[in-house]
């Protein structure tokens, strides 16, 4: 297994890496990507001995060769966003994990599904903004996207074997054996707290993540429940398909019309423990579950190696120590954002790619401390007063989009 | 699909018969067997129109006739152990549902197996007494056995497109990737009293299961957890060569030796919801769960279709009205029956035959209200004492063992 990994010095990237180290002794690194930590990279690449090392810019470049010099570690670095395609193309790959951060993830996924790359998905805002081009793209390459979400991860457990299921996620899962996506959501660190005082709740408070240690950005989106809003039109691009009465119209770039059907089919169910990891419900009524301790390493192994399982010493779930397991319904009226993403979800077209980019810039600003909680939500809400939606055809559609968003954006600072 | 019910008036028989009538109306149903709810068997009868009915002797078999001459339904009627073997092999039969209690299930099991009919197992004191010839027998002639048990059926559909696996049961799911079987329990009507209240229970509190509508019999295993320690081995057999690091003999007639490493890796889990029916926890520490409400009409539609998931309007699960799901060790002070299944689990050989005689026999006892509810237990401890375990070569051992058992019976009356 050669493995092109894009994020690598993030939290998805290091348990990969972690994972590659521990679990998967013959498989082989070709490319990391990293940002910020450039120690760490530089690490990274002298223990894995990639092909090639992308980092931003030259003055990262400069930084980063100094440091392998001085290791006496040999390395192509490539840099900028030429640089992070061909990264995303490396022949030597046969699979990339794009654990890249927003919406700088999807120009790599679209050219390495392309190139003919498997995708291990952790960039959830790819299928987000960009959903019905990546899974046509991906059906006419014959590529295989898996995810690296614990919940989509278990979603595609459950449906491991499924009775007309094609291996290959994006070719079918034929089976039509689903009645019922069982999303779960821990609820985030404000799932009991009044909406008085999540109102006033600060980026410290929205780092406190009661069940997963993830990174900044996606903590603040577990906070506003738009995490799960998110994973909802990720799971719809994903699974749609597999639905027992596909009364939807055919994925793709012509997608415009609602979809409630497939939005009524996907439940969000508050679930504070974070064990059931989400479930499938069949047309028999069968349940089925993943369950187990939080630990992205397993959803990560099993996106790499999958539906193989691979042996590790990871902690194991005690059934007897993890105390009871509840569900709650979502609460809407505190956690305004879920239900302006299952409006983006069931109207689709652009506006899911708008409202990840207005999230993701006030979640930064959130985090900044800049604007406060529901300034969130209320500036989504803002955004999708104003815009108006249009069908995505081809990536000049969400860049139009994202455009608009960035016009939006930059009105609002 | 044409389908051969024996034990067709009993809780799990009727139960098949509702969900061929409501889910697979393509089945056609070629035998139908009862016993003494002739009156119910003649309604089947003339439902369904069978090619053979069976009752035990020449009188039901006369009051069946009289009453299907009045009906105007012509059906040939058979009768007595030789007529049940008729009817497990009827040639027109492609799978028998096997409903039959207690160990009277045994000989129709071996029998229509030779016969090469896939087999849908109800009765599960056929595996617990002779699971090895089962096996074997099953794997020679190239027979599918699949357990209508919610525990069993919830672990099958768990590994369900496990790599390896293949699709007959008993052909391997040589996936290897099976790290523990966790097999849960409702842990019964007792499971909360104290044990010297327990030592008073009658027939009548043993019979108020807190989850399942079921017979009488396996109610009162239910409620000493002799059920779960019957399933235990059940699933020892029908699962034992799924496991990792499998470094117990190769199952079959000359098993004997103690097999602590499968032991060890089913655990038994005390779930008092009855939700989660059964889990697997894979060798990369996911655990894989099926849930739902407690309806027996589920197991037995994938016992008879499975993989494939046949749509039903049975109700459906409601998390949000589940309440929370909690787990506990079984308490094997209390529940002694367990202890001694483990027991017999471990040591193997002709010892859960007399295991499953004697309890059978107590359990009827205690239903009559003759002995006191841990009056089983200390029966089967006290035949432990002075029984001599043997290899399972053929049938004839486990008759033996059988007789055996008998011979203690009659000297306990």
């Amino acid at each position: 297994m050669n493995i092109s990994i894009l994020g690598a010095t993030g939290s998805i990237g290091t348990q990969t890496l972690d994972a590659v180290r521990t679990c998967l002794p013959e498989a082989r690194v070709q490319v990391l990507t990293g940002n910020k930590n450039i120690l760490l990279l530089a690490a990274l690449t002298e223990e894995f001995h990639p092909d090639i090392v992308w980092v931003p810019d030259e003055a990262r470049a400069n930084e980063l060769s100094d440091i392998l010099r001085h290791k006496g570690v040999k390395c192509e670095i490539t840099t900028g966003e030429a640089g992070l395609i061909a990264c995303a193309i490396h022949n030597n790959a046969d699979i990339v994990v794009n654990a890249l951060v927003g919406k700088a993830g999807l120009a790599p996924t679209l050219a390495a599904i392309k190139a003919g790359k498997d995708i291990a998905l952790a960039n959830k805002e790819s299928l987000v903004t960009a959903g019905g081009l990546i899974m046509n793209l991906a059906r006419e390459n014959n590529v295989r996207i898996t995810p690296i979400d614990s919940e989509h991860s278990a979603i595609l457990q459950c449906l491991q074997g499924t009775v007309g299921t094609n291996k290959r996620l994006n070719n079918g899962f034929a089976g039509n054996a689903i009645e019922k996506i069982i999303l779960t959501a821990s609820g985030g660190p404000f799932r009991t707290w009044p909406k008085e005082r999540i109102a006033k709740a600060t980026a410290a408070d929205a780092l406190r993540h009661p069940n997963w240690a993830m990174g900044p950005k996606i903590t603040v989106d577990s906070a506003t429940l738009m995490n799960k809003g998110l994973e909802l039109i990720e799971a719809i691009w994903l699974f749609e398909h597999c639905f027992a009465a596909n009364s939807i119209e055919t994925i793709g770039g012509a997608h415009q019309g609602r979809r409630e059907n497939t939005l009524s089919k996907v439940e969000i169910l508050v679930h504070p423990q974070s064990i059931i990891h989400s479930m499938v419900q069949f047309i028999d009524g069968a349940v089925m579950a993943q369950l187990g301790l939080p630990d992205m390493r397993l959803p990560i192994l099993y996106a790499l190696a999958g539906p193989a399982r691979v042996a590790n010493d990871y902690p194991r779930m005690d059934f007897l120590k993890a105390g009871a397991l509840t569900f709650e319904a979502p609460d809407l009226d505190r956690f305004p954002c879920l239900a302006l993403a299952q409006h983006a979800a069931e109207v689709g077209g652009t506006l899911p790619a708008v409202m990840n980019a207005i999230n993701e810039w006030a979640a930064g600003q959130f985090l900044e401390d800049k604007i406060g909680f529901y300034d969130i939500s209320a500036l989504i809400a803002e955004a999708f007063g104003s815009y108006t939606i249009k069908q995505v055809k081809s990536l000049s559609d969400i860049l139009e989009a994202e455009d608009w968003a960035a016009e939006f954006i930059i009105s609002h600072t």
